[in-house]
C-alpha cells in the first residue's frame, strides 16, 4: 500500500497577530512545520501548536528561519555559516522543549523561506544547515525539495547522517527539468482543487509529475506540501486528502512513512 | 570538607556588542548562568559560552529573562503566567541544544533580573517559573536567594520537584532580617576585595553572614554569586576564590555540590 | 451646530501580519491613531496608512506605545521617565516623516495601551508623556480620557502647553463616578449598535453619558473612540456615524473641532 | 583657505551595551553620523548623542541602516525598494525629532554598512535611498564615497535634488582605480597615525590620494571618515585633526563646508 505524508506550515501567529487556520488544517495533514520565533511564531504559539499536533497524532517538525520577523523570513540575509548553524540550533532546541513538554518527539526540520531557497545550489550553506540539524538530535529528518534542484542538499544531508525527505507541491507547476515554475510566470500556481488533487495522487502513487509542457517526470516523493491559510487553500487541502484516500493511499506522518 | 559553588552571569554579549570578560572569569568560577537571547546573548554567543564552560568543567546554567533586550531584562514586565512559562521553556530549550552540541548536561536555571525579582513574594509567578523549569528537564536545579526573601520560591520549587540551590552575595550587605540591603542605600555594596572575600569564607564554611548592624545571620547557602564584568569585579572574584581555597573550601559546580 | 470627532486606531499591521480593516474604516472616521512601530505597525504600513488618511481628509495622529510587539503594547513595562520621553519622541518623529512625505500635518498624539493606562493617576509618567508631546511639535493635541480618571493627565497636558482632547467610548459602560467599567465585569461592553449609537449622540450633543446604574453624567467630550477591526465593529462605526449625522452633528477631525 | 569636515559614526550604544567613546571623539570631529535604532542606537542614546553634538557645534547626521541589530546592519538584506525607502524615512524622521528637541537642524544622511555598500552600482537601490533622503527634508546632504565607486550614487543623488558630499578614508588604501582596497587584502588598513594623518592632509588640501601602487589619484573630497571606537582609533583622530590644523586646513561641519 502506498503511503504519503501531507505537511503544512503552522504556528505562524505572533502575539496579537493571527495567521493561518491551524485548528482546521490540523485535521487534514500528517506533519506540521512549526515556526520557531525568528520569522514567525512565539513561545506561547509554539506551545499551543505542538499541543495541537500532539493531540491529533500529527508529526511535529521545526521550521526555522532567518531572524527577520518583519520580512517573515522571506528576505535573503547574508549570514555567516556559524550564524546559520547556531540560529538553527537555537530554534530547533527551543521547539524541542515544547515537544518534551507535550511528550512528543521532534520528527523533522524544514528550513523556511529564504533560508530554504538560498541553500539550493549553495554547498557551504546546505552543509551548515545539515550539520545544524544533525547536531540538534539523532533521527531528525531533513525536508528538502524533490527533483534535481535539491540534489545537492539531499547528498549533503545524507553525508551528515540525516534521513532526507523529499517534498513536492501538488498546486505548483514544474518545468520539464523538474524544477518549480517561478511564481512570476503564468500557470505557476494550480488553483483548481480537482486538478491539484489529481496531481497529488500521481505524486503519491508513483512519484509522477506532469511538467508544464506535458513531459512526464518521475522523482522520489515522500511528502506533499499544502497550505491552509485561506478558505480556498483549506478547501484544497481537504480535496487533496480525500482524493488520496480515495485512491487507496495511506496518509501517515513522514516519521512513520520514511522508515517503513 | 566544606564545598561551595561560585556562579557568575555569562554570555551577555549580543552581535557586535561585547559585554563581560567571560574568557577570564571562566577560570575562577564553577557555574555559569548563560543568557538565552531574550534580555542578552544570541545563538552564536550561547554556542561559544557553552563551549567555553564545557572546556573548563564549569557547570552550565540557563539564565532566562524577560523579552526586553533594550532594558537588559531589568524592567518589570507584566506578563501572563502562560507567557512566563513558555518564555522560560523556550529559552531553556534553546540553551539545551547548545549543551547537547557540546556534550554537557544543563545543570541549573537561574531567572534573570526583573523576572527573578518579581517572583519574590509572588506565589503565582514563582510557581509558573518552577513549573517551567520542572517541565524543561528532570534534575534541573533552580537557583534562588538564600534567606527569608525567597522562602516562598524555595518551597514552591520543591513542591514542583526541583532541587533548590540557595545563593548569597559576598559583596552585598544584608539587613538583620537576612534580606539584601537596597543598592540605593549607603553601604549596600562591599567593594573592598578582602572584606568581601572574608564574608565569602563565612558564607561557605558555616552559612554565616554578618548583617549591616552586626547581627550574625545563619542561612543555607549553596552558591556564591560573583560578577566579573569590570577589572575590579574580576579582581574580586580572584580574591574570593583564593581566600576560599586558602580556607580549605572545595570549589565545585553546584551540580556536584548539592548532590553530595 | 454640534461637532464631534470619531477616532480609531489604525496601521496596526506588521510585515506579513494583517490587522484591522483600515481601508473600510477610514471612510467613516475623522481621525486616525497610527501605530508607530513599537507595539504595532512598521515603516511600510505607516507610509500607507498616512497616505490613506491624507487621501480621505482624515486627521493623522501618532499612537506611540511601549517597545513590546509581542505584547502589542498592552503589558505594563516599568520604564524610566527618560525612556518614556525618548521612546515617544522617537515614534512621533518617525510618523512625522511620513506626514511630511504626504504633505499633512500631524494633528494629535494618543498614547497606546499600557502606556495610556499607566499614566492615569501617575503624575511623573503623565508629565513625561506630556513633555514628550510638547517637545515633538507645536500645536499637537494630546488625547486623553474624558471624565475624572484623566483629570490629572489633562491638567498636566495643559501645564505643558498642549491642547487636550477628551475622548469617550460609545460602546463602553461607565461607573457613576464617570470611569470606564472594567472589561472583566458584566455589561462593560455595549455590543448592540443601536444602543451604542444612541449613547454616541448623547455624548456628542451634550457631553451626556448614562452610567451603568442610570446616573446621568456630564463631561467634556471632543472625540469618540471607535474600533473597526471586526465585521461587527465596522458595522458599529457605520451605525454610530449615520446616527450622529442624522442627529445633526457635524463630523470633523479633532484638529478642526477643538480650535473652532 | 582649505576646509574639510571630519565625520565619525556615533550613538551606536544600545540599552546596557556601550559602544564607542563618543564623549571623547566628539571633541575632535565636525560631523556625527548618528545611528537611528535599526542596526544600533536606541531613543535614549539618540537623544544624548544629538545633545552632545549640539553642545559642541558638531553637525548632526542620520546614519540609517538595515533593521538588523544582531548583525549591526552589516549583513546584506534583500529588501524591496519600498521597504528601503520607508525604513530610511522612519529612521531619519525619528532622529529629526531629537534634532528639534535640541534645536539643531539635521545636516546630512549617510547610509550605514550593508545598505551603503549594496547601493554601490545598484541604480534602483541608490535611487530609493536618494528619494528617501530628498523626501525626509529639504537641504539634507547625502554622504557618499569619493571616487569612481560612487559616481552612480552621486549622479542619482543630484538628480533627486540632493547636495552630495564625498567622503574619503585617511586610514584606508586605495586601488589605482580609486576604489578602497578590500579589508581582506594586506595593506588595506593604514594603522600608523602619522602616515594616515599625512594622507588626510593630501586629501583635504588637494583631493589627492596616493594609491597602493604609488599612482597619484585626484578626486573631489568634502569629508574624511574617522573612527574613534578604540584607544588607537581615538589617537588616530587626534593626530589627523592636529596635522590638518597644522597644515592650515579649517575644520568645519560639512553643512558649512559644502555651501561655502
Amino acid at each position: 500500500m502506498k503511503r504519503i505524508d501531507l505537511n503544512c506550515d503552522m504556528g505562524e501567529s505572533f502575539g496579537a497577530y493571527r495567521l493561518g487556520r491551524d485548528a482546521e488544517v490540523i485535521e487534514w495533514i500528517t506533519s506540521a512545520n512549526i515556526a520557531c520565533g525568528f520569522h514567525a511564531g512565539d513561545p506561547l504559539v509554539m506551545d499551543r501548536t505542538v499541543a495541537l499536533a500532539a493531540s491529533r497524532g500529527v508529526g511535529v517538525g521545526a521550521h526555522p528561519g532567518f531572524p527577520d520577523l518583519k520580512g517573515f523570513g522571506r528576505r535573503n540575509l547574508d549570514c555567516t555559516l556559524e550564524e546559520v548553524k547556531t540560529d538553527i540550533l537555537y530554534q530547533v532546541g527551543a521547539l524541542q522543549a515544547f515537544c518534551a513538554a507535550h511528550r512528543v518527539r521532534l520528527q523533522h526540520v524544514k528550513p523556511h523561506g529564504a533560508l530554504y531557497n538560498m541553500a539550493v545550489g549553495n554547498e557551504p550553506l546546505a552543509r551548515a544547515i545539515a550539520q545544524a540539524v544533525a547536531t540538534a538530535g539523532s533521527g531528525l529528518r531533513l525536508v528538502t525539495l524533490a527533483g534535481p534542484e535539491a540534489a545537492l542538499m539531499a547528498r549533503i544531508g545524507r553525508e551528515e547522517g540525516l534521513q532526507v525527505v523529499f517534498e513536492a507541491f501538488p498546486d505548483r507547476a514544474y518545468t520539464p527539468e523538474g524544477r518549480l515554475v517561478s511564481r512570476r510566470l503564468p500557470g505557476a500556481v494550480i488553483s483548481d482543487p480537482d486538478q491539484a488533487a489529481e496531481r497529488a495522487v500521481g505524486m503519491a502513487t508513483g512519484g509522477r509529475i506532469q511538467a508544464i509542457d506535458g513531459t512526464l517526470l518521475e522523482m522520489e516523493i515522500d511528502t506533499l506540501c499544502v497550505h491552509g491559510d485561506t478558505p480556498t487553500a483549506l478547501a484544497l487541502v481537504q480535496t487533496i486528502r480525500r482524493r488520496l484516500e480515495g485512491a487507496g493511499v495511506a496518509l501517515t506522518p513522514m516519521g512513520a512513512e520514511v522508515g517503513a
